[in-house]
């Protein structure tokens, strides 16, 4: 098997229902898929942009509406997108929407996906907990009431399992105590109320494909990095977002900024949190994979989705070096871990059932990184060096920062 | 150590706020510790009447408002008992109850805890989801702010394991893989959006325990029996309630209702489910142990509270032998199993804790039965012999009957 745009629709024509499609990884699958063929419904409540306006933090990479992007598109493939606008929290229209497209596959990236916005205070965390838990709990239940056989396939975290002292499988383990053996759902020990919404979720899912029979696959999806997919660089009116503050932004994101505008490279704490990681082209493929090669009915699948491990400082390192070659003027500070991990812990986790299925990783590379900061150097006008550093403490209900998220910033917004 | 009326406040005096106190063991828990000392404070909304009047269900036994326990119980013991009624999903009224009381400990039964009412259809398996969770959530981060020393008392349930094939150990399983050794959360598979709530519930509360150093005790609890503890046979006005409806009752509630109106036993399948049992006094005692003593600040304690394992069809031949004797005319049906669950299974439920704490456990016998059997006949008259039977079915969606919850029942209702 193949991936890319070679692979067409896998012989069989899906129609693909992406829920969270304004998002960075929703925005491109939705073009991956329908650039190969298959009829897309996209839907989103604009809830990401929201929070952005919460905290005034934005995109460094301007983004268009999801009316705008589904014209463009139009303008640029001749290829027509589904969407529509609302919160899968509202089951009559999520009810409607599936009465209306009949999905054979949904593509779930509909949630509140960020650890540190869930850790920012009590209404934070059960905001997050109750929108996961509800929108995945209805979409099983449209699956249940309208589409029994189609497939689900969401978005988990690798953050789920967190980072026990034993080999990370791919949803279950085989456990042999006392004399007995049985195969056993992986234990979880996550490390936000984000990561726990999605074991909340995984849970769920599990049960719904025991009990009525659905089909789901739970990607437990590692830190992707990286904006160019064979569609978002077509055109700048294709572009995903890009996050670097120090609420929504990834490690890696905020190496790239920080090289970017000569700051030193920020890794909290001593830098030892070892994570998986992939590319954004990987996360697309995988997804691929997983939409053309069903689990079956019944079975609750877990794949774990990256491709390489790395601790954070290995990555601040990297970034160091293929900034200095670039002449940026950098350096690595250590910061006090906002966040309460073990920063030096055993890590290996399985990854291979998606690779076994065809997937040809892009690994991280020295040009890789060069190829991010090129591209982000193009907005280095719209960095806002005062968000990047965290402000959102495990330890702490609450530690706004007295000014700087709510400080008016003219001509910073994309719109 | 003992338990019971010579343990008194066993050498510390608490202040004791119970979640849920208006319900099967919140009530007793209340009375339990207001007898032997402690400073009470009990907390409830009236939910779970409400949801009696939602589908017509009630308790046989007939009981009495918060308020007027509360003066009932001051009247016959001269102890008083502070409460107040609200939802602990507002967190301004469960914020300002910490703030007032202070407590030392937080006996937390204030969740929706059937599993057949939150199969009911979607809008029951999101509100009881929601319901748990947020109050939990809520509950935790009261704690943190105002009594970060205090010491929470949750009530889990036996159901978050299901029936692994491997023995069932008390919260933590050590696993060898691959060489490694390490010490995780026992492997969840619940049966239910209910039992999915607590399974949601005890990951929520681990987490918290381990980032801001609060104390937490996991009791899951197997299946209660009995009416009768030193505070509620002391009048009818300290009663609790008795549920054997098809959506609220037990599988002994549910035979001993049975055996009274002289129908047969309706075991679920082939009967052949097996699970933990303990006698209303064994919880009473159980809370009492884990209240004196406490876990230690960060540490997430589990118990598993039962004190016997049986099969549901164990339990009805056992109710069928004691009703002969009563010369009550019965015997037992199999019925088509609402749930989707295993008949035939392995199970075998570590329960030493408590029994190391000095648990000393009223096991299950005739006798036992016979006093519930009497007891319940002095309302036969109250039995609504339409209400037994089961009328939510896992595998779908929505399936009340046509009639009997809300045909209008003249004199059946407490008040």
């Amino acid at each position: 098997m193949t991936t890319g745009l070679q692979s067409s629709t896998g012989g069989r024509k899906r129609r693909v229902m992406i829920l969270g499609a304004d998002g960075y990884l929703g925005w491109p699958t939705g073009l991956h898929f329908c650039a190969r063929g298959h009829d897309v419904m996209l839907i989103d409540n604009y809830a990401r942009r929201a929070w952005d306006l919460e905290f005034s933090t934005d995109t460094l990479v301007p983004i268009l509406t999801l009316e705008e992007r589904v014209a463009a598109w139009h303008e640029i493939s001749g290829r027509i997108m589904n969407f529509a606008v609302g919160d899968i929290c509202d089951y009559h229209f999520l009810y409607e929407a599936f009465k209306d497209f009949k999905p054979d596959v949904i593509i779930h990236y509909g949630e509140q996906r960020c650890a540190p916005f869930s850790m920012v205070d009590r209404e934070h965390a059960v905001m997050t907990q109750i929108n996961n838990v509800q929108g995945t709990l209805n979409i099983l239940y449209a699956m249940k009431d309208l589409t029994p056989h189609a497939h689900l396939v969401k978005l988990g975290t690798m953050g789920e399992y967190g980072t026990p002292n034993i080999d990370i499988e791919e949803g279950y383990i085989e456990i042999t105590h006392k004399g007995r053996t049985d195969v056993l759902p992986y234990p979880k020990q996550p490390g936000s109320f984000y990561h726990l919404s999605k074991v909340h979720d995984s849970h769920n899912i599990m049960f719904c494909c025991r009990i009525w029979g659905l089909r789901a696959t739970d990607l437990n999806q590692g830190v992707v990095y990286g904006l160019a997919t064979e569609e978002t660089v077509r055109d700048p009116a294709l572009a995903t977002r890009f996050d670097y503050d120090g609420i929504w932004g990834t490690c890696l994101n905020r190496y790239c900024v920080q090289a970017l505008i000569g700051h030193p490279l920020t890794v909290y704490g001593r830098g030892g949190q070892t994570r998986g990681f992939l590319n954004i082209r990987d996360t697309l493929a995988c997804v691929e994979l997983a939409v053309l090669n069903p689990a079956d009915p019944g079975e609750f699948r877990v794949f774990n989705q990256f491709t390489e491990q790395f601790s954070v400082l290995q990555l601040a390192q990297m970034v160091n070096e293929v900034a200095g070659k670039m002449g940026l003027k950098t350096g690595i500070q250590n910061l006090e871990n906002p966040r309460i991990e073990s920063e030096d812990h055993y890590y290996n986790a399985k990854h291979t059932s998606l690779i076994d299925l065809g997937l040809r990783p892009h690994l991280l590379s020295s040009e890789t990184l060069e190829n991010m900061i090129s591209f982000i150097s193009n907005y280095k006008e719209r960095v806002c060096p005062e968000k990047i550093l965290p402000w959102v403490k495990w330890g702490e209900t609450r530690n706004r920062p007295a000014a700087a998220p709510h400080r008016i910033q003219p001509g910073s917004r994309v719109v």
